[in-house]
């Protein structure tokens, strides 16, 4: 095992953030599961019902931090799933607007459970996650400016 | 934006993770990106280079943290990109053993590349680091616990 264990330690701390995040993104799966859901429909409805009727697809695409093409397969699966209709803009035909169906409603219902969420957070303390808020902040302004993304054009500016 | 706004931290805070984690490993893409490797494959091969010649796809399932069949998709595209082969074992002919190509032997020096999560690190002081090692152990633990996995069993154990 030598050579991982001379892996510098920076690498070590992206793969914690990477197995972190999978493992959390699991956990909230397992949970949503049991109401027929998954975390990308689950974020979806929550993104779609916090901007309003009007929503767009490239909004989402922004909100969610998703490649447009991943979010156009998203939103169709979804609209298969009878959770979201698609409409054409009255104004602008070629604008696509995405609202929730009534179905899309109640699941967005069983969305807002946070419960595992709030159950694996809650092993940190107020000031622990404070400290973790702010180093992903830095983290991710930092990333996106690598990847020459104006980190202000995000949503979610700011978590503090 | 109320419904939004009225979200509770805890769910920021994993929001925010994940796109962090999304964040960093699209730029590690990019930069691997420039060598032809992708950043499943880059942590393949350290994986595989760092356990050795008689490393089983079940040993880098658990390093990766991914299930079995993801890992096993995974290895058939490597073969097929000529990075690993896979061989029987001498001794249990249904255990098959992964080891790297001449040409795996490259990717992996490729791969050690690691400037640009250097980069983005940099943005952290080394207190910084140190809280965010152990703020995401902390996660990483109750995540695994939460979901029945022993964390006892996983690699990477102290990052400390």
């Amino acid at each position: 095992m030598a050579e991982i264990s001379a892996m510098d330690q920076d690498y070590r701390l992206w793969v914690l953030l990477q197995q972190t995040s999978d493992i959390l993104f699991e956990a909230r799966e397992n949970e949503l599961r049991e109401d027929g859901l998954t975390a990308m429909h689950a974020a979806a409805l929550l993104v779609i019902k916090g901007i309003g009727d009007k929503t767009t697809p490239a909004q989402i695409s922004r909100w969610m931090v998703r490649k447009p093409h991943s979010i156009s397969g998203l939103l169709s699966r979804m609209e298969k799933a009878g959770l979201i209709r698609k409409t054409k803009d009255l104004h602008k035909k070629n604008l696509v607007r995405v609202s929730l169906t009534e179905k899309g409603e109640a699941a967005y219902k069983l969305a807002m459970k946070r419960k595992m969420i709030q159950k694996i957070m809650s092993s940190l303390s107020a000031e622990q996650r404070k400290q973790l808020n702010s180093a992903l902040e830095i983290l991710r302004t930092k990333g996106l400016k690598e990847m020459g993304i104006d980190p202000k054009k995000l949503p979610f500016q700011s978590f503090a």
